[in-house]
């Protein structure tokens, strides 16, 4: 199923020991029983943070019903808060798990940069007051693209197998509203990555960092050498892309 | 002092006798009180209902202050929640009053014409699921243009001196994310007009109301020939131009 939703009042997409608390993938399971009348486990492609939204979240559930998969979304919308919509829903092979398979994300980081906040967006952008220089944030971002260790981007403490990933693809762009919007598609992220590189191309647009030290930074491989963690309200999970349904 | 907010969580612009029920006004008459330590009214151009947002409502204070005008805003934004900002300050004439003067308001509603809600438009639009035909809908607003008797897009029961109204501009426009805007620019509007006019060009983009029929719905002035009132969450005060500090 692909999955939209404003993260702002929830806890993060993943399931959470306390039942109290709030959150995108407890919401889901919760119109799944509704529906279904059984208790049904949903499975996320990314386990986004507490105040992170999407808009093309992948997910699956393993049910046997007799609703045509086509009209499950809708069904599904019926038992959902208005922050969270199921957009679609289509059959996988039973040994699908959205985590294991090779595939493409895209995830968009929203910056309001101008003299007063915005209320209208302040829930999906961060916010910066001094101007930022998107050239400069341009010719820096350039230094991501392909195949490195991104470790000095990967929040401290992180345990993973490897820290090596590829970014297929970053782009800047500014809107007439004042909204810079970097867009980064890559086959995998470490925790924070995006919202690393975001709060450091923040820096380059400050001219606290020049774009030609990004390749130092990489190749530190050490966390403290890169900017602030930007927001997580900024950032946008837009879309995963499956390359084959077998497992990496 | 310009004041935008998003209106999702008041109930609308104007200060309640409860002073538990949260209103923009009161927001902003708390925070005067904060920064000038007096209690101080602020009186609003447009007393906007509750859900509606603005971008660009006017608003008067009274205050002697040693304060520099253009410094108001910032100061005041620290005392604000973040879906209420001020966006600028000017000083007028100690008689100035933002209803009683001769401007030009223009107010925004945007409907949300898609398969599925996106929930992080929901806040911000009316969502339509029929397709609409905007061709109809601009053909229809045409006929909104002028000095017209609006009573039939007068919410029933509210008592006004006229309803006579002069509407400068009236646009419709799609974006790429299924947005369509309606702006509407007027000398002023009657209780729920906007929504009421939005309302209604929806019913001709789902092809219950012919264009033409407009000018005979114009002409009857009586509310129940008129569409629907559209959801309170599409409309936003986009902003007020004054003529003169004169009154009318």
């Amino acid at each position: 199923m692909t999955v939209a939703y404003d993260g702002t009042d929830y806890k993060g997409w993943q399931l959470q020991k306390d039942e109290n608390i709030k959150t995108i993938q407890g919401e889901v399971e919760n119109a799944c029983k509704l529906l279904f009348n059984q208790n049904i486990e949903c499975i996320g492609a990314s386990r986004t943070d507490k105040g992170v939204h999407a808009l093309g979240q992948k997910a699956v559930i393993d049910v046997e019903t007799t609703i045509p998969t086509q009209r499950i979304p809708i069904a599904l919308n019926n038992f959902l808060p208005e922050d969270i919509v199921i957009l679609d829903a289509k059959e996988v092979h039973s040994s699908f798990h959205p985590r294991k398979c090779r595939q493409r994300k895209t995830y968009e980081y929203k910056i309001l940069n101008s003299e007063y906040k915005n209320p209208l967006l302040v829930r999906y952008s961060e916010f910066v007051y001094e101007k930022l220089d998107i050239i400069n944030m341009i010719e820096a971002s350039r230094y991501f693209l392909g195949t490195h260790d991104f470790k000095s981007f990967c929040a401290a403490g992180s345990s993973v197998k490897t820290t090596v990933r590829t970014i297929y693809d970053i782009k800047i762009d500014k809107a007439d509203n004042d909204i810079i919007k970097i867009s980064v598609t890559g086959n995998g992220f470490l925790y924070n990555m995006v919202r690393i590189i975001a709060g450091t191309l923040i820096s380059v647009g400050k001219g606290k960092i020049n774009p030609n030290q990004i390749m130092d930074i990489i190749q530190k491989k050490d966390r403290k050498y890169a900017g602030m963690t930007a927001a997580a309200r900024g950032l946008t999970l837009i879309g995963i892309e499956y390359f084959s349904e077998e497992h990496i």
